[in-house]
């Protein structure tokens, strides 16, 4: 799968999953929503349940990434007929934006994709990484 | 989420993500398929395309665990209905398994589990990883 087609794939995408890991190299992994900003960045809200925490850079996610900037995403679809799976890897360097024109930006991209956003925009901080890499496999291939 | 009701919804769920990292704390991310085998351990097949290289050891995944056992396990279900949303973290210690009795019955587990391996048993090694904690969270909840 060549770099446009795992791109186009991955953010066609409704939700993903984010590993982080910490300076001691343990791995973490959540499932998110995200928009692909621009062809090479991936922004991340920081905005629900239960993350609707006091204060979001308590969490696992952030201060691995603020500890240690690499990150990877992953999209696939699963299918019991397993030549038809496929999966689309990006691995990226994050930064944590608490506020900023940067920051706005992502989350208007994020509240155009998701209506969900719409009625409760993410009010925190968000997660903008930047990719090097995008890899892909199809069972079809 | 109880500790039982995290063990129980991964356990149904027909595959998950496995992140890894290197010892310079860089994560990686694949989805796979899996079994619990016992009550906490899950067991992965190194056996399917594109994993049928000639040494499945240069594989990312498995040269992580070797240099380093922590590693993550997620399983969700995405609903544009947030409310619907669920997911259950492992985190665990993994390791390589090329061959034993463990390896062996890891492989029927999966082969139980999985009628697509029933044609082509997987061949390779085995990851198994002991679950320390499990993490759920749904949105109903």
């Amino acid at each position: 799968m060549n770099v446009d087609e795992c791109r186009s794939r991955f953010a066609a995408e409704r939700h993903a999953y984010l590993a982080t890991a910490d300076r001691a190299a343990v791995p973490h992994l959540v499932p998110v929503t995200f928009a692909v900003v621009g062809s090479d960045e991936i922004a991340v809200a920081i905005d629900h349940k239960p993350k609707r925490v006091a204060d979001p850079h308590r969490l696992r996610r952030i201060r691995n990434i603020v500890a240690n900037p690499r990150v990877a995403f992953l999209a696939d679809v699963y299918d019991e007929d397993w030549e038809r799976l496929w999966w689309v890897r990006a691995d990226a360097s994050a930064r944590v934006l608490d506020g900023g024109d940067e920051r706005d930006r992502a989350v208007e991209e994020l509240i155009e994709r998701y209506p969900q956003y719409r009625a409760a925009p993410p009010a925190g901080p968000v997660l903008l990484a930047r990719v090097d890499r995008w890899t892909g496999w199809s069972g079809r291939t």
